[in-house]
């Protein structure tokens, strides 16, 4: 074979992308998320592309990276996690991630999110140069499309006036009534099955009325609640008490492992207390779901020792790709937790990602979460579209994605020109132009 | 592409190849041990290499398996253990294996022990097809050889008398001298660098004893000890009081988690209570490593969740192939659990198996099981050569291994002509012939 898959070139496009007022307990998203594509090119000028967060603190890391990548082979993906590559993780180290809403950050964490866009490039390069879809890549995919969840915010109808913003179409939602218009708007339009609400916004009594109206609106499907750890343990028992009939999981009641331990044994004596014996129900006690307190694999021990979780939402930015997210898997797996995904503001790279790794996931019992019906801009020649709340697993080289230049172009110019206030992603920051003197909140809230 | 990767045919040579008389805790190596030869063809004539375990009852779901692979794609390995398999696991279910050193048989480890020598042969089509090694199938090699460990076993000068067999050049090892002799004779002609016995033959005192002679004769080489399950609790800990200082593990010295568990207890007591305090000498305490009682995916939970293993050795013939043994070292690499590899009596395509995934585990802290050295018998065209104890890591397509059609017919006509007795690998009936009256010893022994 004269196919030559040696890396020749790296490209960096940092960008910001237009996103919704969304609320969540930390504030609420920016009219402008940072994201950063990855462009890894061949010596035969193959293109694999990559994506992943875009602030500062993974860009800086993400360029002595592709500094380092010029003559290896796309091919060698396990090799890019032995690769020495210094992160600045001085101001975060410890700390809850910015928008607070993925858990503890550490260095070896911020690393894996950037090397995680350039496995997925290399995997996407090296699809197209084998003419084999990445699923193939990863062993071949089990299924032919992989749901996902309508992801439901409490939202503003706009960002706050006089700040510069790109329109939505949804109006807003703060109460029952308009997280259910929101849920029937995006079922109509992308046939959603399941429904997830992001909560820890208002006190738990009107999240509790807002998913006990989803469950009158759609009897019968599974719905979510995840309050990004907003709650102490016992306003977690009180609401899994409430809800519990209705809800497939509660995710990230409270913050950390011991919590959500205590949280999951309470909620298996509740199951074993109640009428039927064992039961709780239909299905046992209420599982936990978490992206917060499991989201490195050092994490993984003291979480399933202890049974404090029984799904771990997989995001493979963070957890280091979609290798990584099999391995995640595979140690889900033999705990008997089950596995899905998490996800942040992310365009169709990602999406296609995610897409073609959950298709290679044996036990995948839960639809996936995806931002990307609030995302209006993309950096995709075609935008990616759900079918009964399914995205079809593409069987065409690579991702099966392709890159829109001129997109990618305008999003890095508002980069460029943006004066550095929107570079880094801050929720509070953004609360604060709204709500003068509004303070990243004490938790437990509740 | 034009090429076209669906399988086409696909071709089972059982075989019976020359083994020495070699003992263990339940008997003796017969002359001869079955082996199945997988090819899968594709519709482009490209053949692919697998390797397993050729007893009647992996021979039958292999053969019913083959038929059901025409038409499939040699790219959808993750696909071949969704197949509906059935197995008859009625004889053994629930016991240990024919040789009984592979811990609880069931009938998904059955299936998983056929599978993967089908997932094998589909990576190495894969490789030959697409112009790739196997590693780089699996994300790249992460070092260029793979270290293995020399396997010393008891062993009788020859099979008993009048028995068909042939001969080996290695004479007996029955006492320390003997066992010095014999790992003399492996490190001179493989230049090994550290050494396993296989114990549980003889009463413990005579094994710490050839233990003891080994690390006098190669002073700060590892030494390992595996007497398969055949010790007390007591007995185990008495043991690794006497040989903590020169093992690098204790294998396997009691059967089951929950007493595999009591001794790793144990061993963390002493540690604790050592001079030096939580010493155990330089290390910590022993580790215990085991292919007995995890050997399923189904038995890490107990395993991991009481600490009762600190190192898994795993087999991809019975972990099912060459993705699963990497999941099994994610799961491991999770909870800080050492692996490294387990070795049944096999040729050079699994070895090449091993070696190709071993090199892209990351951490692989001890040097693998090999039984190779033992067989003069081969179905490759090129034996496979240990350098310094190393494997090369083959960047050839493929396995980087070529199938010797001749020898492959020789070794099938043995089986063919067989009378039957030889097809179902039982060291027990092998050591009956040289000792009638013999009967499987009741665990523990001592
Ligand atoms: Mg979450
Ligand atoms: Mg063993």
């Amino acid at each position: 074979m004269t196919r030559d898959l040696t890396i020749a070139e790296v490209r960096l496009t940092p960008i910001l992308v237009a996103d919704a007022p969304l609320l969540n307990t930390q504030g609420v998203h920016q009219p402008y998320t940072p994201r950063l594509i990855v462009e890894i090119v061949t010596a035969d000028g193959i293109t694999g592309l990559g994506e992943t967060y875009g602030d500062a603190k993974y860009l800086e890391p993400a360029r002595s990276l592709a500094k380092l990548l010029t003559g290896r082979s796309v091919m060698d993906v396990n090799g890019l996690f032995g690769i020495d590559l210094a992160v600045d993780a001085s101001g975060v180290e410890g700390r809850t991630d910015a928008g607070g809403l993925r858990g503890v950050q550490s260095a070896d964490k911020l690393r894996l999110s950037v090397l995680s866009a350039f496995e997925v490039a290399c995997l996407d390069a090296q699809g197209k140069a084998l003419g084999l879809p990445v699923h193939a890549l990863l062993g071949g995919r089990l299924r032919d499309a992989v749901e996902y969840s309508a992801y439901l915010f409490y939202k503003w109808a706009g960002h706050p006036a006089g700040v510069p913003a790109e329109p939505d179409e949804w109006g807003a939602a703060l109460d029952p009534a308009g997280v259910v218009e929101q849920a029937r708007g995006l079922r109509e339009r992308h046939g959603f099955g399941s429904f997830k609400l992001k909560g820890g916004v208002f006190p738990p009594d009107e999240e509790i009325a807002a998913v006990r109206a989803l469950a009158d609106a759609f009897p019968g499907h599974p719905l979510r609640l995840d309050p990004n750890g907003a709650w102490s343990v016992a306003t977690s028992l009180e609401v899994a008490r409430e809800l519990g009939d209705v809800l497939e999981y509660l995710e990230d009641p409270t913050l950390g492992t011991p919590a959500m331990a205590e949280v999951a044994a309470g909620l298996r004596t509740a199951a074993r207390s109640a009428p039927g014996g064992g039961g709780g129900g239909r299905r046992g006690s209420l599982p936990l779901a978490t992206n917060m307190c499991v989201t490195t694999f050092g994490e993984i021990k003291e979480a399933f020792t202890r049974d404090a979780v029984q799904v771990v939402l997989c995001d493979h930015h963070y957890w280091g790709g979609l290798r990584n997210t099999q391995r995640l898997a595979a140690v889900c797996a033999a705990f008997g937790v089950g596995v899905s995904m998490h996800s942040n503001t992310h365009l169709g790279i990602s999406l296609a990602a995610m897409t073609q790794v959950a298709a290679t996931v044996p036990d995948l019992h839960h639809a996936c979460d995806s931002h990307y019906p609030w995302q209006t801009e993309d950096v995709l020649t075609e935008r990616t579209a759900f079918v009964d709340g399914r995205v079809a697993v593409s069987d065409a080289p690579g991702l099966g994605v392709e890159l829109d230049r001129d997109e990618l172009a305008r999003l890095h110019r508002r980069w460029a020109e943006d004066d550095g206030s929107l570079r880094d992603r801050d929720d509070a920051a953004a609360m604060r132009t709204a709500r003068p003197g509004w303070r990243t909140p004490v938790m437990p809230r509740w």
